[in-house]
């Protein structure tokens, strides 16, 4: 029987050795790369935060321990020790685990996650809750290096440094983010581990005073101070103590009997603790640890032989090659990105024109500004960021862009439903907030060759901010027969038509396969598909004349998005007196592949001749 | 003939003597202080930054030299010595100049501002482009204490300190922000400027140092390394320097003669240096000297007597005191602020329930989160912000708040147009950024005992998140006969009527007296109040059905707001055959009183009329 067989719980880890400790971390390494390997997911991450989880699971194993996981995609040990075991197998799959943590899927999850940078604030507000309330439990947030570029991060560090109480921020030292980390805070740990000498420190101060904590509060209280005048004298503090965090590390994130010694003196020290743990990203699996981009997030594959690359192109990869051809013959053109190089295609980019492009760490809020700022400077930037990204920017988009009628473009990927991903993660809300903001042109392509279409446009037809969104992965299927009266708007089918089905971006693959359906079944429909969403071309709503029925299918939130907004202008059309329906996204989104999601939202083919027939007849 | 009459252009300072340079200082301060006495306006800071502009301006006085000025409300002294002196009587006034720098508004202005910590990113994005495209000029951010603890304010630092060519980034460092710094960085910098010994490294280091610059860049690189070992060895480094900018300072910013010097030097160093002043909010003035934040923004004051303090209730003073009321029964309810806690009327909280009061510095990020984060712990949390400064916590109240069903509340202060600060900080956005979010209910209160109402609902009757928005000032005036059928809405005017006027928040107030003169004219019509605005009530659009107009008239962004939500709805309303027509905000909205903007907009009793009898008769 394996150890793993006879842990559920937290609990459970308490009674096993050292020894037992550690084969489990061997079997939970085996479980997520079988499992990872299977369902596509986060692998190296995961694989190189065995240790950690486990440590943390011996030393806090209480329902009133809360441990906050930044981005989250680390957290498969912890749903592994938390009661959920069992279920892994159905992670990322529809109805089946989340691959972040959620509140709502087990007590254990002390807080919700899948963006970069929130889990110190989150752990903050949580110790402060039990401060005020007297409640027990330790509180701890566990964040990547790549995390630490974001500018909450910051702001968490800058207010819990005065925290009167324990609160331990576990600094996960893996050496890269999602893309190469940038910026002076990646240089800056990589000084620590380096120059101020991990070995030395590891052998000289950890021997002799880092093992402090684990002696009573005061005693600790004189030679943490003589440490830190020490430290002081010879290292010079760390950035985390300017903070007000008592430091300590770095330590082997791999070493399970010494990350449980140094944890077990964390509990003790009555104020807020910063640990820095170096981990190795797909530790135990030899292909992770030699490509840990690579194996940062994967679809299925077998475990026997590793990932093999896809060649298959899609939305990222052709946008990236489109603005490669631009940039060939414009030196004004630069691309910034946000820790989405390789996501978002442009790496070639990154290859062939190093001077100008932009990888700014996740670090969405600059990217957004400083692509203003070398508009202002006389150059034609292009911000790529996904979609759910680019909600961290939406401030500067409005105050450093859109105001100022900056020239510039954002490149919106990942525009849409997502898949697996799930909630955290989808597209779906950026044409309701973008549509609100003044001055902005928004592009939605349906297909690669309007991909590039639409960039051509935005970058050199558009006046002021404009933008082009497109959705995550492959080409939908084309309908053959389409008009394009202008570069704005296309239409599907002939002559005059009672049914006026309008959409926009790759809806408008499922809506023409169901208006085919429908004309089939004697309907008399056409479809109006928007390319530009803002401003809506004029010609474009004058298609609803004299239809008795105009429906509109929105890949997106349906308050606050532009099938509202067409609605308030089908109002003052003139020649408009039929019925008006919208079709768009109400709640949040959950993990699926992308053809469940839009499947159960209604706007696949089926779901679209299912709204339409029913509201026709009704 | 004074000086100033002699400068128009930074230019004209070049011939100046120091005396003279000071001189002018005094009759820049003169001015600023009659003209913010006469218009309102920021006084504190603008006073501060007289020498440190004069300065500046004296070393980078080319169009070529960029200045980005952070957050923009002490730019007074700029605007005076970039050709805009005999506008200065216009600033803050409809059509004048506006109280930040904007592009549009001189080729001075490098990067409009009104958010804060945006300069680090703005000013290396133009370093950027003049680096690619060759181009001469300096570029010189100015950040204040303040505005450093933005989260986006350390994702520049962290791009910026690699960057390969001169950059400036002044810390204008008077020791305190809007309200008083909190957090680590705060106390850091005090640690910077007393222990590690303002005095003795201006005596010491800087007579010997850091006056290097001066001289020959190969000699300063060896010295600079030097004094960088010896700062190391005695001081420790800065965290500054941790993020690759040289450091020096801390300086005297009212000692114009080393200013100059200062920048002088900084301008030959071929890498990011940051330049630490200390600056002394309302300098010159005694009584903003005394107290800078009752001095910060001032509405028309005395010079002779000063500010006095004004008794007058408005929504944030009601706000504070209701919040207060409910918090003395209720021990989980918690305040959070993000450097308003004046602006938004909680000193009295702060004060009363100290331990359940956090002021987090300018970090709305955090902000938001913290208090997901306290609700997760158990408490009752109610971030206030102001509804301009909540478009920087977007992300965080769909992916923290919304999407996690937390049980917290945000106050939205200053929802709708605010007034003389002008485009940058209109309210104007939250209502369509906040409709786009699932699970959240929105409140929208009219006057102050609704307020009130108002509140008691979200703290208690609503799921999940949820949202009270309120103006900014005093209250509207309030209609007499009103009719309130459940908490979700109100009616004004009895029986059947033609015509139905929607809105909400206080334009309710003008759509009454517009609707009383309607009335008077013959129209039948009357007016349907929203006060829940998301979700809306089924029996709120039903008040459509037999009408033959329905107008809706909202005081924030159109494209995406509740009323084409509403219009939508309508669609649906099996009794409504009649036009529906939508008035809401369509561009950003410029510098004006709140009189006059709404006026502009069509938004006051007269364009409501207006707008109605029009279509109407159209």
């Amino acid at each position: 029987m394996s150890i793993l067989e006879k842990v559920q719980y937290p609990q459970d880890l308490q009674d096993l050795s050292l020894a037992q400790l550690q084969s489990l971390c061997e079997e939970i390494r085996t479980l997520i790369t079988d499992t990872v390997a299977q369902n596509g997911g986060h692998l190296a991450s995961n694989l190189g935060t065995v240790e950690l989880t486990v440590a943390l699971r011996k030393v806090f194993p209480d329902l009133e321990d809360k441990i906050v996981w930044d981005v989250g995609h680390q957290s498969y040990t912890h749903k592994i020790l938390t009661g959920r075991k069992d279920k892994i197998s159905t992670i990322r799959k529809q109805g089946g685990l989340s691959g972040y943590p959620t509140l709502k899927e087990s007590p254990y999850d002390a807080f919700g996650a899948g963006h970069a940078s929130t889990s110190i604030s989150a752990a903050l507000g949580i110790a402060q809750a039990k401060k005020l309330t007297g409640s027990p439990g330790h509180v701890i947030a566990v964040i990547g290096d790549g995390a630490l570029t974001g500018g909450m991060a910051y702001e968490g560090l800058n207010n819990a440094g005065r925290f009167d109480g324990n609160l331990i921020v576990i600094l996960n030292d893996n050496t890269m983010s999602i893309s190469r980390n940038v910026g002076s805070v990646a240089k800056y740990l990589t000084h620590i581990r380096t120059s101020l000498g991990y070995l030395k420190l590891k052998s000289h101060l950890e021997s002799t005073v880092d093992r402090v904590p684990l002696v009573g509060k005061s005693l600790h209280k004189g030679i943490s101070h003589m440490k830190s005048s020490l430290k002081k004298m010879i290292y010079n503090t760390t950035i985390f103590e300017d903070f007000g965090f008592a430091y300590y590390g770095p330590y082997d994130g791999h070493d399970l009997k010494n990350l449980i010694e140094v944890l077990e003196g964390a509990k003790t020290i009555p104020y807020p603790v910063l640990l820095h743990v170096i981990t190795k990203k797909g530790k135990g699996y030899s292909p992770a640890e030699k490509h840990p981009g690579v194996y940062h997030g994967v679809s299925h594959f077998d475990p026997q032989y590793g990932v093999t690359p896809t060649e298959e192109e899609n939305f990222s990869s052709v946008f990236g090659r489109c603005l490669c051809e631009f940039a060939e013959s414009d030196s004004k053109i630069c691309a910034i990105t946000a820790a989405m190089a390789a996501g978002t295609g442009l790496i070639d980019f990154s290859q062939r024109y190093p001077k100008r492009f932009f990888d700014v760490g996740i670090a969405e809020e600059h990217a957004v500004t400083f692509s203003a700022g070398l508009a202002a400077g006389g150059m034609l930037p292009v911000c790529v960021l996904y979609s759910t990204f680019l909600q961290r920017g939406f401030d500067q988009v409005i105050h450093d862009a859109a105001l100022q009628k900056i020239r510039m473009v954002f490149a919106v990927d990942r525009a849409g439903v997502v898949g697996e991903d799930g909630e955290t993660h989808q597209g779906i809300f950026d044409v309701a907030f973008l549509q609100s903001i003044p001055n902005l042109t928004i592009y939605s392509p349906y297909c690669f060759s309007e991909l590039r279409d639409c960039l051509e446009t935005v970058l050199y037809d558009c006046k002021g901010t404009a933008v082009i969104r497109y959705p995550r992965g492959k080409e939908p299927e084309k309908p053959i027969v389409c008009r394009k009266p202008c570069k704005e708007y296309w239409l599907y089918g002939e002559g005059k038509a009672e049914i006026l089905v309008v959409t926009y971006g790759r809806l408008f693959s499922n809506v023409c396969k169901a208006v085919d359906a429908l004309v089939e079944r004697g309907f008399s429909a056409k479809v109006l598909k928007l390319n530009c969403i803002k401003p809506i071309h004029s010609g474009a709503v004058r298609q609803a004349d004299f239809c008795s029925h105009v429906f509109f299918f929105e890949e997106g939130m349906e308050p606050g998005g532009v099938g509202e907004h067409f609605a308030s202008l089908l109002w003052k059309e003139e020649h408009f007196h039929g019925k008006f329906h919208l079709k768009g996204i109400s709640e949040f989104v959950p993990h699926a592949s992308m053809e469940e999601s839009l499947s159960a939202l209604q706007l696949d083919m089926e779901g679209i001749i299912t709204t339409i027939v029913t509201e026709c007849e009704s």
